[in-house]
């Protein structure tokens, strides 16, 4: 995989010098371009053997282009709000937004790269890593964005002779990497391991570029080359480039059954046993959530539902149990701007609660599946996709300790028209009843079908769907805390084991 | 000052349960309104004695109202990422946006209290902290914000009794404050400190309101009704309340001498000289920024000027001398949605640099004084308030340890000409001209004038502006470069002694 970085690559210093004003003046207009366009973000990973020129070639970058519209983003120390939060929390929150460019020093493939070449885990653990990486990149194409995988390569004799050279010189000398790496033992592992990282995450839509780093005119000349080639070539592409191609249309239910058809609407409880079994839930929540073993969790409530189904109410009953300050609830409406210019999931990753906390999503991510579907709002391509993405994201906050809980609540055709009109008369009910509501109801069998899939292709053993009979709000308020609870004994149980 | 507030306020439960539903769903129906209109944020700031039912009386705002638009921050730990920046930063990123209702837990008042009643300061510092907390509350009004401050209070002996009530009390007991409140000591001194706090903090735009919190249906009630009349009274103005009246203008220049034109325009540097000493300042900035007594401080560099003055270029000269790790360059454009749902200040706040980091803005915070001015995007109170709230700002920074810099690259009229000519040119250069540019020009009086005002007022001591004649780029780069590093090392030298 390395063989032909290994090979003396260098460009002498006439060539380079015709070169260079052509290729900056290029790379400075589409950069301006990216910049009109706002369609896609630039992301930039840079790898590599230490001693290849990585910092130097990023410096250079930023002279040749126009560094206001490039961000460059060092992952080093986890700062304790990152700590408390999954793994890739930290990279979310650094993506470029669209029209820009991140240049991602110490990404994901150092840490993963570090973590197996110092023995904190084998070889099973660093392909799930892999795998991490490549369906994270993958999601990211898939919303446009633009990945340059730089690895810069030197053998381990132009390492030593490299990392010498630096440290006797005193200009230099201040950023000579730890001596870890002046051992050979170090350099050849990596080499091992970067390998396997290499092979396994070159995939056509975010392929790795291996770049001899001895040369700087070679190093610099090519990396200047690829990132123009491919900016040029992504900036003529009409449109964000997605699987859009031959996508089989999910199987429709061929008798007539279907999962919400399933439920028993009757379920209901009287108020006696309402008042009992809400006030025990209540207590038994407010103590799960004070309890020491919830420093190593957080905790995520997802609510989705009918209109009129419930949702507000539900939240407030758990909301009731708990100290103000022990939860958050996050009201999902339409995304703002600076959401719209990032991935999809970006709005929810920002709040993803640190350990100890609880969030209550008031709609969720699933919105893509269920309102974007139906109208539209999407392609097919996206929403098909989001079913996998949607599942790495809920993997990722459950392998991070998070408990998470989703709620459909569901009620009939007949119950929401009655109470559609209740809130039409109620004065401070009105303001939650509008035209749109009135015209997703002519929607209901699309949108019965959409929460059918939604539930069959993301309800996972570490994130199971709660179908909730809403008919009877006392019922569905009960049924909501309960399942909580239950979640959150589950886990802890599992942390004793 | 709290007198009335130990008189054993208390209120029947029959009279409560009359009242509440109606104070209830008023409260719900204001808070939608204010959601809809969207027009300013609500701020409750809840302080006092400890067991006078702080917790218990926002739990049931909580109840009252729809949690969904509530958010309840607790400020206790700071942060890594809090700790490495202006003690004011931690509120600023959990500001509620326009249309929400943020309730503040331990803000910058229990901060004040806590230090001076724990001995750190004396009233000298209290009295500081006094009037920055005045400043921030009259910024955040001015920018419509709608401010509410509770202090629950209760006697000493009521709070003895309530102390030790909840003690007994199995489902209490976890919420039993340090045992510190339970000496006497510190009862005595909070109340002392206490009173000179709101005596001197309660002002028109946002009053203390001091509750007694031994009953509480009296403290609900009228924590509640406050609440409400206050929102209601805010929801029937038609604009966000300025203090719009009897501004008088800022003085003209009476002679014909400006700022400005005092500046000599003819500075230049020859190549030689140029390259010489750019290389020398870019050197003594990569070792300044690589010294270890920069991790006590941070680095902020504004650049203003006149269109085609060569900030870009000044900056990338700035940039070329670092590891790009080092620096972010924050272009300043149009707010985005989510910056116009918070105060000015806010969209620069989110981009003040941790400790031992570099940030450069191009553009900035005073835009308000000079483009929103000139082109009327804002009225006049508030670009005339905005030189006051920009000191006060900066004077946060720089008691952090922030130096700062502020360029205002100066061209006169011919030159600009020229380079708009030459821009419109070269390809690669063209993005930087627009229409808007050559209108700009027409106005080149008024520009002067907002800039000379500028100047006058905004600086000072701590953070002085340097004028840079630009005509000459090379001489305006070494300017720029020379004045940070000397910055620099002034700060340093400070902090020897």
């Amino acid at each position: 995989m390395f063989e032909s970085a290994e090979i003396g690559h260098a460009i002498d210093k006439e060539t380079y010098d015709a070169e260079v004003p052509a290729l900056r003046e290029a790379l400075l207009e589409a950069q301006f371009e990216l910049k009109q366009q706002a369609r896609f973000p630039v992301i930039v990973l840079i790898n590599g053997i230490e001693g290849a020129g990585k910092g130097e070639t990023v410096k250079l970058l930023n002279e040749w282009m126009d560094p206001r519209l490039i961000e460059v983003r060092t992952f080093d120390q986890q700062t304790d709000e990152e700590l408390a939060r999954p793994p890739a929390w930290r990279y979310w929150r650094a993506l470029p937004a669209k029209g820009r460019i991140g240049v991602f020093f110490g990404n994901w493939y150092s840490q993963m790269l570090q973590g197996r070449v110092h023995g904190q885990f084998k070889d099973a653990v660093l392909d799930q890593a892999i795998r991490g990486a490549e369906r994270l990149e993958e999601m990211l194409c898939d919303e446009g964005a633009l990945i340059f995988k730089f690895w810069f390569h030197l053998s381990k004799k132009q390492m030593k002779a490299r990392l010498k050279a630096l440290k006797d010189d005193p200009l230099h000398s201040w950023r000579i990497s730890p001596l870890d790496w002046q051992q050979s033992q170090t350099y050849d592992r990596f080499v091992r391991f970067g390998e396997r990282v290499l092979r396994q995450t070159s995939r056509d839509y975010a392929p790795w570029h291996v770049i001899e780093g001895v040369d700087p005119h070679y190093r610099s000349l090519a990396v200047g080359r690829i990132l123009l080639e491919g900016l040029q070539a992504a900036l003529k592409v009409q449109h964000a480039p997605v699987h859009q191609a031959n996508i089989a249309p999910l199987g429709q239910s061929i008798d007539q059954r279907s999962l919400l058809g399933s439920l028993d609407m009757t379920l209901r409880l009287d108020k006696n046993d309402y008042q009992e079994q809400l006030i025990t839930e209540q207590a038994r929540l407010a103590g799960l959530l004070r309890d020491k073993r919830m420093r190593r969790h957080a905790l995520v409530a997802v609510f989705e539902g009918n209109d009129a189904a419930g949702k507000g109410g539900a939240i407030r009953r758990v909301a009731a149990a708990l100290d103000p300050r022990q939860y958050r609830i996050v009201p999902i409406a339409a995304p703002t701007e600076e959401e719209r210019a990032q991935p999809y999931l970006w709005r929810f990753w920002r709040h993803v609660p640190a350990r100890g906390k609880f969030t209550v999503f008031d709609r969720s991510w699933y919105g893509r599946v269920l309102v974007e579907r139906v109208e539209g709002f999407c392609s097919q391509a996206d929403w098909m996709r989001a079913y996998g993405e949607i599942n790495d994201f809920e993997e990722q906050l459950t392998s991070a300790g998070v408990v998470l809980v989703k709620f459909w609540l569901s009620i009939d055709e007949q119950t929401q028209l009655e109470r559609f009109k209740e809130r039409e008369q109620i004065p401070f009910k009105r303001f939650k009843i509008t035209e749109e509501d009135w015209r997703n109801r002519e929607k209901w069998g699309l949108y019965a079908e959409a929460v059918g899939d939604m539930v069959d292709r993301t309800s996972t053993e570490i994130a199971p769907w709660t179908l909730v009979e809403a008919n009877d709000k006392r019922w569905a308020r009960v049924k909501v805390l309960r399942t909580i609870n239950d979640a959150l004994e589950a886990a802890f149980r599992k942390d004793k084991k």
